[in-house]
Protein backbone atom coordinates (compact mmCIF):
# COMPACT_ATOMS: atom_id res chain seq x y z
CA UNK A 1 0.00 0.00 0.00
CA UNK A 2 2.63 2.55 1.08
CA UNK A 3 6.04 3.25 -1.21
CA UNK A 4 8.30 0.79 -0.52
CA UNK A 5 10.81 2.74 1.82
CA UNK A 6 7.56 3.75 4.08
CA UNK A 7 6.82 0.07 4.50
CA UNK A 8 10.42 -0.88 5.20
CA UNK A 9 10.65 1.73 8.14
CA UNK A 10 7.19 0.17 9.39
CA UNK A 11 9.00 -3.13 9.17
CA UNK A 12 11.71 -1.76 11.18
CA UNK A 13 9.82 0.08 13.86
CA UNK A 14 8.41 -3.19 14.12
CA UNK A 15 11.67 -5.01 15.52
CA UNK A 16 11.29 -3.12 18.54
CA UNK A 17 10.09 -4.88 21.65
CA UNK A 18 5.87 -4.11 21.64
CA UNK A 19 5.70 -2.60 18.43
CA UNK A 20 3.05 -3.18 16.70
CA UNK A 21 2.06 -2.77 12.95
CA UNK A 22 -0.31 -0.20 14.40
CA UNK A 23 2.71 2.13 16.83
CA UNK A 24 5.03 1.46 13.73
CA UNK A 25 2.86 2.35 11.16
CA UNK A 26 2.34 5.77 13.49
CA UNK A 27 6.16 6.12 14.01
CA UNK A 28 7.07 6.37 10.48
CA UNK A 29 4.43 8.47 10.13
CA UNK A 30 6.08 10.98 12.71
CA UNK A 31 9.62 10.65 11.35
CA UNK A 32 8.14 11.43 7.92
CA UNK A 33 6.84 14.88 9.55
CA UNK A 34 10.81 15.42 10.60
CA UNK A 35 12.98 17.73 9.03
CA UNK A 36 16.16 16.23 7.48
CA UNK A 37 18.44 17.46 10.71
CA UNK A 38 16.38 15.38 13.22
CA UNK A 39 16.05 12.25 10.95
CA UNK A 40 19.73 12.03 10.15
CA UNK A 41 20.26 13.06 14.04
CA UNK A 42 18.65 9.85 14.82
CA UNK A 43 20.44 7.65 12.17
CA UNK A 44 23.82 8.76 13.34
CA UNK A 45 23.19 8.06 17.16
CA UNK A 46 22.21 4.74 15.82
CA UNK A 47 25.43 4.07 14.02
CA UNK A 48 27.62 5.88 16.79
CA UNK A 49 25.72 3.46 19.38
CA UNK A 50 27.65 0.19 18.16
CA UNK A 51 30.79 2.13 17.51
CA UNK A 52 30.97 3.86 20.83
CA UNK A 53 29.22 2.08 23.51
CA UNK A 54 31.20 -0.64 24.68
CA UNK A 55 31.40 -2.49 27.97
CA UNK A 56 33.80 -1.55 31.03
CA UNK A 57 36.61 -3.87 31.16
CA UNK A 58 36.39 -4.13 34.87
CA UNK A 59 32.35 -4.30 35.63
CA UNK A 60 30.89 -4.81 32.18
CA UNK A 61 28.57 -1.66 32.74
CA UNK A 62 27.99 0.38 29.61
CA UNK A 63 30.59 3.07 28.75
CA UNK A 64 32.42 4.92 26.04
CA UNK A 65 35.96 4.42 27.44
CA UNK A 66 37.65 1.62 28.97
CA UNK A 67 36.40 1.89 32.14
CA UNK A 68 32.75 2.98 33.11
CA UNK A 69 31.78 6.33 35.04
CA UNK A 70 31.78 4.13 38.62
CA UNK A 71 35.01 2.32 38.11
CA UNK A 72 36.79 5.16 37.32
CA UNK A 73 35.51 7.27 40.27
CA UNK A 74 38.04 7.52 43.37
CA UNK A 75 34.82 9.50 45.35
CA UNK A 76 33.08 5.61 44.85
CA UNK A 77 34.06 2.54 47.42
CA UNK A 78 35.96 0.80 44.59
CA UNK A 79 35.78 -2.15 47.69
CA UNK A 80 31.88 -2.77 47.55
CA UNK A 81 31.12 -4.11 44.86
CA UNK A 82 27.39 -4.40 44.32
CA UNK A 83 26.52 -7.62 41.55
CA UNK A 84 23.62 -6.48 39.02
CA UNK A 85 21.82 -8.65 36.13
CA UNK A 86 22.63 -5.55 33.51
CA UNK A 87 23.13 -2.17 33.19
CA UNK A 88 19.58 -0.90 33.72
CA UNK A 89 19.43 -2.35 37.17
CA UNK A 90 22.60 0.09 38.00
CA UNK A 91 20.32 3.22 37.22
CA UNK A 92 17.27 1.91 39.69
CA UNK A 93 20.18 1.28 42.37
CA UNK A 94 21.55 5.12 41.67
CA UNK A 95 18.14 6.57 41.68
CA UNK A 96 18.02 5.80 45.59
CA UNK A 97 21.34 8.25 45.90
CA UNK A 98 22.37 6.04 48.78
CA UNK A 99 24.49 3.59 47.23
CA UNK A 100 28.89 4.69 47.39
CA UNK A 101 30.33 1.07 45.55
CA UNK A 102 30.73 0.11 42.78
CA UNK A 103 28.97 -2.64 40.51
CA UNK A 104 29.46 -5.43 38.50
CA UNK A 105 27.27 -6.45 35.69
CA UNK A 106 26.57 -10.33 34.91
CA UNK A 107 24.67 -10.00 31.67
CA UNK A 108 22.48 -12.38 32.86
CA UNK A 109 20.72 -15.05 35.27
CA UNK A 110 22.09 -18.52 35.25
CA UNK A 111 18.63 -20.42 33.32
CA UNK A 112 19.64 -23.97 32.99
CA UNK A 113 16.22 -24.71 31.12
CA UNK A 114 17.09 -22.09 28.57
CA UNK A 115 20.99 -23.15 28.32
CA UNK A 116 22.55 -19.99 30.41
CA UNK A 117 25.34 -21.69 32.06
CA UNK A 118 27.50 -19.69 35.01
CA UNK A 119 30.36 -19.35 32.00
CA UNK A 120 28.21 -17.65 30.06
CA UNK A 121 28.04 -14.88 32.24
CA UNK A 122 30.67 -12.21 34.03
CA UNK A 123 31.05 -14.54 36.84
CA UNK A 124 34.52 -15.11 36.48
CA UNK A 125 35.65 -11.81 36.23
CA UNK A 126 34.09 -10.98 39.53
CA UNK A 127 36.08 -13.72 41.20
CA UNK A 128 39.00 -12.03 39.50
CA UNK A 129 38.18 -8.74 41.07
CA UNK A 130 37.48 -9.75 44.56
CA UNK A 131 40.67 -9.70 46.31
CA UNK A 132 41.89 -9.07 49.87
CA UNK A 133 40.70 -5.33 50.47
CA UNK A 134 36.85 -6.29 49.00
CA UNK A 135 34.88 -5.43 52.06
CA UNK A 136 31.56 -7.00 50.76
CA UNK A 137 29.62 -8.32 47.55
CA UNK A 138 25.94 -7.04 47.41
CA UNK A 139 24.22 -9.62 45.28
CA UNK A 140 21.51 -7.36 43.82
CA UNK A 141 18.74 -10.12 41.66
CA UNK A 142 16.15 -10.36 40.79
CA UNK A 143 14.07 -12.68 43.73
CA UNK A 144 13.16 -14.78 40.96
CA UNK A 145 14.30 -18.87 40.40
CA UNK A 146 17.40 -17.78 38.20
CA UNK A 147 18.28 -15.12 40.59
CA UNK A 148 18.09 -16.90 43.64
CA UNK A 149 20.35 -19.94 41.66
CA UNK A 150 22.33 -17.46 40.31
CA UNK A 151 23.14 -15.51 44.07
CA UNK A 152 23.39 -18.77 45.33
CA UNK A 153 26.09 -19.90 42.61
CA UNK A 154 28.48 -16.36 43.21
CA UNK A 155 28.07 -17.04 47.22
CA UNK A 156 30.03 -20.53 47.08
CA UNK A 157 32.48 -19.46 44.60
CA UNK A 158 33.21 -16.34 47.01
CA UNK A 159 32.73 -18.45 50.17
CA UNK A 160 35.41 -17.14 52.65
CA UNK A 161 36.87 -15.08 50.28
CA UNK A 162 35.04 -11.63 51.75
CA UNK A 163 31.08 -11.07 53.04
CA UNK A 164 28.66 -11.60 50.27
CA UNK A 165 25.05 -10.01 51.36
CA UNK A 166 21.34 -10.37 49.88
CA UNK A 167 18.85 -7.51 49.49
CA UNK A 168 16.26 -7.99 52.18
CA UNK A 169 12.91 -9.39 51.05
CA UNK A 170 9.70 -7.94 52.67
CA UNK A 171 6.71 -5.90 52.16
CA UNK A 172 7.05 -2.65 49.75
CA UNK A 173 6.63 0.29 50.78
CA UNK A 174 3.63 2.10 50.48
CA UNK A 175 1.33 -1.30 49.77
CA UNK A 176 -1.38 -3.18 51.79
CA UNK A 177 -0.61 -6.27 53.54
CA UNK A 178 -3.98 -7.78 52.00
CA UNK A 179 -1.99 -7.49 48.92
CA UNK A 180 1.17 -9.15 49.71
CA UNK A 181 1.43 -12.55 48.45
CA UNK A 182 2.21 -15.60 51.23
CA UNK A 183 6.25 -15.68 50.01
CA UNK A 184 6.71 -12.57 50.67
CA UNK A 185 5.06 -12.11 54.04
CA UNK A 186 7.23 -15.08 55.08
CA UNK A 187 9.89 -13.70 54.31
CA UNK A 188 8.53 -10.04 56.06
CA UNK A 189 8.07 -11.87 58.92
CA UNK A 190 11.48 -14.22 59.14
CA UNK A 191 13.21 -10.42 58.53
CA UNK A 192 11.32 -8.61 61.32
CA UNK A 193 13.06 -5.96 63.07
CA UNK A 194 12.64 -4.78 66.95
CA UNK A 195 10.66 -1.39 67.21
CA UNK B 1 23.93 7.72 33.83
CA UNK B 2 24.62 6.12 30.76
CA UNK B 3 26.86 6.39 28.44
CA UNK B 4 26.20 9.65 26.44
CA UNK B 5 25.51 7.91 22.80
CA UNK B 6 23.26 5.48 24.70
CA UNK B 7 21.19 8.34 26.44
CA UNK B 8 21.34 10.63 22.74
CA UNK B 9 19.16 7.80 21.28
CA UNK B 10 17.28 7.56 24.60
CA UNK B 11 16.83 11.52 24.12
CA UNK B 12 15.88 10.29 20.13
CA UNK B 13 13.51 7.59 20.43
CA UNK B 14 11.08 10.04 23.18
CA UNK B 15 10.77 12.26 20.27
CA UNK B 16 8.19 9.16 18.95
CA UNK B 17 4.58 9.60 19.80
CA UNK B 18 3.91 8.04 23.08
CA UNK B 19 7.37 6.92 23.77
CA UNK B 20 8.46 8.09 27.66
CA UNK B 21 12.06 7.49 28.99
CA UNK B 22 11.01 3.70 30.27
CA UNK B 23 9.90 2.91 26.98
CA UNK B 24 12.55 4.86 24.93
CA UNK B 25 15.21 3.02 27.57
CA UNK B 26 14.09 -0.10 26.49
CA UNK B 27 13.79 0.52 23.15
CA UNK B 28 18.08 1.61 22.96
CA UNK B 29 18.98 -1.48 25.03
CA UNK B 30 17.09 -3.58 22.33
CA UNK B 31 19.21 -1.70 19.89
CA UNK B 32 22.16 -2.10 21.76
CA UNK B 33 21.48 -6.28 21.15
CA UNK B 34 21.29 -5.94 17.29
CA UNK B 35 23.78 -6.83 14.73
CA UNK B 36 25.94 -3.98 13.17
CA UNK B 37 24.02 -4.80 9.97
CA UNK B 38 20.10 -4.60 12.15
CA UNK B 39 21.05 -1.51 13.00
CA UNK B 40 22.79 0.30 9.79
CA UNK B 41 19.59 -1.04 8.07
CA UNK B 42 17.75 1.00 10.45
CA UNK B 43 19.66 3.62 9.70
CA UNK B 44 19.86 3.77 6.32
CA UNK B 45 15.90 3.05 5.94
CA UNK B 46 15.92 6.32 8.52
CA UNK B 47 18.06 8.82 5.83
CA UNK B 48 16.30 7.31 2.53
CA UNK B 49 12.80 8.06 3.52
CA UNK B 50 13.15 11.27 3.19
CA UNK B 51 15.06 10.78 0.06
CA UNK B 52 12.41 8.85 -1.43
CA UNK B 53 9.40 8.94 -0.25
CA UNK B 54 7.10 12.23 -1.74
CA UNK B 55 4.04 13.42 -2.04
CA UNK B 56 1.95 12.26 -5.87
CA UNK B 57 1.83 15.37 -8.10
CA UNK B 58 -1.69 14.52 -8.56
CA UNK B 59 -3.39 13.01 -5.31
CA UNK B 60 -0.80 14.06 -2.63
CA UNK B 61 -0.68 10.20 -1.20
CA UNK B 62 2.57 9.03 -0.61
CA UNK B 63 4.69 7.44 -3.50
CA UNK B 64 8.24 7.16 -4.81
CA UNK B 65 7.56 8.27 -8.15
CA UNK B 66 5.88 11.17 -9.57
CA UNK B 67 2.46 9.48 -9.19
CA UNK B 68 1.17 7.16 -6.77
CA UNK B 69 0.39 2.92 -7.07
CA UNK B 70 -3.73 4.39 -7.24
CA UNK B 71 -3.25 7.74 -9.50
CA UNK B 72 -0.71 5.77 -12.38
CA UNK B 73 -3.20 2.64 -12.15
CA UNK B 74 -5.36 2.10 -15.31
CA UNK B 75 -7.92 -0.46 -13.63
CA UNK B 76 -8.70 2.06 -11.29
CA UNK B 77 -11.56 4.42 -12.22
CA UNK B 78 -9.57 8.09 -12.39
CA UNK B 79 -13.27 9.56 -12.33
CA UNK B 80 -14.05 8.62 -8.58
CA UNK B 81 -11.89 10.63 -6.21
CA UNK B 82 -12.62 10.11 -2.91
CA UNK B 83 -11.25 12.59 -0.27
CA UNK B 84 -9.20 11.73 2.82
CA UNK B 85 -7.44 13.87 5.40
CA UNK B 86 -4.55 11.92 4.90
CA UNK B 87 -2.41 8.72 3.45
CA UNK B 88 -2.98 6.47 6.22
CA UNK B 89 -6.69 7.06 5.92
CA UNK B 90 -6.41 5.47 2.08
CA UNK B 91 -5.12 1.89 3.73
CA UNK B 92 -8.28 1.63 5.77
CA UNK B 93 -10.57 2.36 2.91
CA UNK B 94 -8.11 -0.09 0.74
CA UNK B 95 -8.91 -2.63 3.81
CA UNK B 96 -12.30 -2.50 2.41
CA UNK B 97 -11.32 -4.35 -0.90
CA UNK B 98 -14.46 -2.68 -2.23
CA UNK B 99 -13.51 0.83 -3.82
CA UNK B 100 -11.80 1.23 -6.89
CA UNK B 101 -11.61 4.85 -7.88
CA UNK B 102 -9.03 6.83 -6.67
CA UNK B 103 -7.54 9.60 -3.39
CA UNK B 104 -7.23 13.04 -2.89
CA UNK B 105 -4.98 13.36 0.08
CA UNK B 106 -6.09 16.84 2.08
CA UNK B 107 -2.65 16.74 4.35
CA UNK B 108 -5.59 18.09 7.12
CA UNK B 109 -8.62 19.63 7.97
CA UNK B 110 -9.91 23.17 8.27
CA UNK B 111 -9.25 24.27 11.75
CA UNK B 112 -9.78 28.17 12.37
CA UNK B 113 -8.67 27.72 16.16
CA UNK B 114 -5.24 26.11 15.26
CA UNK B 115 -4.77 28.49 12.26
CA UNK B 116 -5.25 25.75 9.18
CA UNK B 117 -7.06 27.81 6.60
CA UNK B 118 -8.13 26.40 3.17
CA UNK B 119 -5.28 27.47 1.48
CA UNK B 120 -3.01 25.45 3.39
CA UNK B 121 -4.62 22.11 2.59
CA UNK B 122 -4.86 20.64 -0.77
CA UNK B 123 -7.94 21.79 -1.80
CA UNK B 124 -6.78 23.86 -4.90
CA UNK B 125 -5.13 20.76 -6.43
CA UNK B 126 -8.62 18.85 -6.13
CA UNK B 127 -10.42 21.65 -7.52
CA UNK B 128 -8.23 21.88 -10.67
CA UNK B 129 -8.91 17.72 -11.60
CA UNK B 130 -12.40 18.20 -11.25
CA UNK B 131 -13.61 18.08 -14.98
CA UNK B 132 -16.55 17.21 -17.07
CA UNK B 133 -15.66 13.31 -16.94
CA UNK B 134 -15.34 13.14 -13.13
CA UNK B 135 -18.33 11.25 -12.43
CA UNK B 136 -18.00 11.68 -8.44
CA UNK B 137 -15.82 12.79 -5.70
CA UNK B 138 -16.56 11.14 -2.38
CA UNK B 139 -15.69 13.12 1.21
CA UNK B 140 -14.25 10.49 3.33
CA UNK B 141 -13.54 12.90 6.03
CA UNK B 142 -13.89 12.33 10.01
CA UNK B 143 -17.15 13.24 11.48
CA UNK B 144 -15.80 16.08 13.93
CA UNK B 145 -16.07 19.33 13.74
CA UNK B 146 -12.94 20.09 11.52
CA UNK B 147 -14.15 17.01 9.13
CA UNK B 148 -17.63 18.42 8.86
CA UNK B 149 -15.76 22.03 8.29
CA UNK B 150 -14.13 20.84 5.40
CA UNK B 151 -16.73 18.87 3.79
CA UNK B 152 -19.15 21.72 3.70
CA UNK B 153 -16.14 23.98 2.15
CA UNK B 154 -15.54 21.34 -0.57
CA UNK B 155 -19.07 20.43 -1.14
CA UNK B 156 -19.74 24.17 -2.02
CA UNK B 157 -16.72 24.90 -4.15
CA UNK B 158 -17.59 21.75 -5.76
CA UNK B 159 -21.25 22.29 -6.77
CA UNK B 160 -22.38 21.82 -9.99
CA UNK B 161 -19.62 20.40 -10.78
CA UNK B 162 -19.88 16.95 -9.78
CA UNK B 163 -21.66 15.22 -7.89
CA UNK B 164 -20.07 15.04 -4.43
CA UNK B 165 -21.08 12.78 -1.57
CA UNK B 166 -20.32 12.04 2.19
CA UNK B 167 -20.14 8.83 4.34
CA UNK B 168 -22.96 7.38 5.92
CA UNK B 169 -23.35 7.74 9.67
CA UNK B 170 -25.10 5.49 11.61
CA UNK B 171 -24.48 2.85 14.29
CA UNK B 172 -21.03 0.73 13.60
CA UNK B 173 -21.30 -2.93 12.75
CA UNK B 174 -21.00 -5.40 15.61
CA UNK B 175 -21.51 -2.69 18.41
CA UNK B 176 -24.51 -2.42 20.55
CA UNK B 177 -27.83 0.29 20.94
CA UNK B 178 -27.42 1.19 24.15
CA UNK B 179 -23.57 2.03 23.51
CA UNK B 180 -24.18 4.39 21.34
CA UNK B 181 -24.42 7.89 21.61
CA UNK B 182 -27.36 9.72 20.79
CA UNK B 183 -25.97 12.20 18.15
CA UNK B 184 -24.92 8.39 16.46
CA UNK B 185 -28.53 7.46 17.35
CA UNK B 186 -30.15 10.55 15.61
CA UNK B 187 -27.93 9.98 12.15
CA UNK B 188 -29.07 6.33 12.10
CA UNK B 189 -32.43 6.97 12.21
CA UNK B 190 -32.48 9.70 10.09
CA UNK B 191 -31.07 7.14 7.24
CA UNK B 192 -33.01 4.36 8.56
CA UNK B 193 -33.26 2.34 5.23
CA UNK B 194 -36.38 0.11 3.87
CA UNK B 195 -35.72 -3.93 4.87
Amino acid sequence: MYPKTFDDLIYEFQKLPGVGAKTAERYAFTVLGWSDEEISELAETLVNLKKKVKKCTRCGNLTEDELCEFCKNSNRNQNIICVVQNPKDISVIESMQQYNGVYHVLDGLINTQKGVLPDQLNIMTLLNRVNERTEEVILALDPTVEGETTALYISKLLEGKCRVSRLAHGIPVGSHLDYTDAMTLLKAFEGRKSS
